[in-house]
């Protein structure tokens, strides 16, 4: 079952039940209106990644500042966009398997639906799908921009798979799926833009082979809140995939600027509310928030506008805290806002956004794609 | 809203829809048989921790082979026990706040139900929650065992705490939490011994102490699946809190006997399915179950049955395969049981357990204490 919603709108925020998941919507607001100024002068649309938010609330109000549609991982996902209204998605993932995609082809009579592709089989799977819903889909070609996961090697490799597509009878060939995940997270700019620089250079190279094959790419998407602006300064990106930049996890804010500065583009937005719910002994505090309710595979949370508090350590129900001096130990269910490493697995532990602006609750939104692995 | 089942009984393993959680019922059912032969002997008692399981199906068949009801962490575990008719619950755990304490109590008329403490505060916090509810709530006082996370020192502290409880209208003095968490990992035997010798000693100095004044403690509980031997036979625990014995996970296999060799006091019975979804280039597999799928906070999952294959990193949607000889890359579209590094934060990221014997699926059982953080 569902869990409730930990307040009501209108209730102060130390009244929330704890652990929740809080936006603080005036800095969340303020992340969607820069990156739209930010992309304005590049000419690259967004299409930001759902698998962030999971929430077409959320992908509503980003198409509202400019975004041209949403990314999502999962057909899962997909699903509860499109049940959602959102009228453009792209699985910028391979879809594997008959069941998952039955799913996706339904979902082409409700909304704009595209997919990835990097094997022919792949390619037999999703025409024989689309067959079969009387449906015609857009399937992009994954390229592997050198962080060695998906994707086939740029050029020749990719141009088969496109002409396989473009020559399905349920098929349109979409474009190119050129994302480097782990160029995200590289500590200073130098490596992220030598990193993107090259993956750019596969994008670019595969473009050309493919116009000279009579084959235009509608899109060439990629990018992440760490390099976002490599890849929309590049001249061959159309599409931005930013996820993140809308909540902002401590460990994109570990990232460095030109100046060795960590870099400051967006706002921490999105915390998990936790409570003070042991203090047995001097010098010791444990919070209500561990592994279950903040996820730490990209480092420990942080505890916001705290520094002399330190998240320690996690195990699965509590938070061990650090006190930096006896005078500032936290009191027995005193609530502290912690900054997650990692967002998307953080969000995904919830069921409700509780949105936070002047110290009130304004509103609860779903985290309807919560779960949504499929 | 939920996730739909991945399957449905009958189907066989390889219909599953992927990632799904994926439970051996063989050896499920063996692991609970096993436990309960081992503490036959001892005299102490099965009280099954549900922060691993989340099910009140899977607690009710702890209970038919012989546990005494079940621990939880969290006031929205113990509601779903106690909505799913499970008669014995200990929140084993601090519970903070007057809304959470308020669930607590109510929950007495329908079930036995009892929680820790370890501050006066707290105390007074739950004997109004009791009273407004018109109940009398059994409560715990946690003693630190030298884990140094939850509890006041054993001694002078816990009787103190205990007389307050006791003096309480609407409690009753129930015992003694003495959990020795950080022991449960440690590698060798000695290393665990040692740890549980002393936490045995400081419970059993409080118990004498609180004789002394005329109380009795009618539960002494603790013991975890790494340590549970130590605490069954050291004379003064008369309760044990094991829960991942049941499913038993990849960090807990790691754990050292006398000899030397990894316990294998327990079989693997907690799978994450997971399929090859992309393998794009000789030597790359991808599988679909990443951060999101599997918790990696005790180490990453094993691949089952494949020593040949390594699962060496995940990201939020993908894990990559290290694959040790050509011979052996697994196909697109293969299916591969994982067996994850910690079980518990695992089982809380799905809706549904899908029962498995003899390669067919014969149940479904939903997790249905997902997310109950609060």
């Amino acid at each position: 079952m569902l869990q409730s919603p930990p307040a009501e709108p209108g209730a102060p925020e130390a009244e929330i039940d704890t652990p929740a998941l809080v936006l603080d919507l005036d800095a969340f607001e303020a992340n969607l209106d820069h990156m739209a100024a930010l992309l304005a002068p590049t000419g690259t649309k967004l299409r930001a990644h759902a698998k962030t938010h999971k929430s077409p609330v959320i992908a509503h109000l980003q198409m509202a500042r400019g975004a041209v549609g949403q990314c999502v991982q999962k057909v899962a996902e997909a699903e509860i966009l499109a049940w959602g209204g959102v009228p453009d998605i792209l699985v910028s993932n391979e879809v594997v398997g008959a069941r998952k995609l039955a799913r996706l082809a339904s979902l082409a009579r409700i909304t704009r639906i595209a997919v990835c592709a990097d094997d022919p089989a792949q390619i037999v799977a999703i025409e024989a799908a689309a067959a079969a819903a009387g449906v015609r889909l857009s399937v992009l070609v994954e390229i592997d921009t050198g962080a060695g996961r998906c994707g086939v090697a740029p050029g020749p490799d990719a141009v088969a798979l496109a002409q396989q597509i473009a020559a399905s009878r349920h098929l349109r060939f979409g474009g190119l799926q050129a994302y480097h995940g782990s160029a995200q997270h590289k500590r200073t700019p130098a490596e992220r833009g030598s990193l993107i620089a090259g993956a750019a250079e596969g994008a670019r190279r595969t473009v050309e082979q493919l116009r000279q094959q009579g084959l235009e790419c509608p899109i060439v998407g990629g990018g992440g809140t760490g390099t976002f602006l490599f890849e929309a300064t590049s001249g061959v990106y159309t599409e931005i995939q930013a996820g993140s930049y809308a909540f902002m996890d401590a460990d994109y804010a570990r990232n460095l600027d030109e100046a060795g500065q960590p870099v400051a583009t967006f706002r921490h937005a999105l915390f998990v509310l936790a409570t003070v719910m042991s203090a047995p002994q001097p010098g010791v505090a444990v919070l209500d928030a561990g592994h279950k309710a903040v996820a730490v595979d990209s480092g420990l949370p942080t505890v916001w506008q705290r520094p002399d508090l330190r998240y320690a350590g996690a195990s699965d129900e509590h938070g061990k805290l650090d006190v930096g001096s006896e005078t500032t130990v936290p009191k027995l269910g005193e609530k502290l806002r912690l900054v997650p490493g990692h967002c998307d697995p953080t969000v995904d532990r919830y069921d409700w956004y509780v949105g936070v602006r002047g110290g009130r609750v304004e509103c609860l939104w779903p985290v309807a794609a919560r779960g949504a692995m499929a």
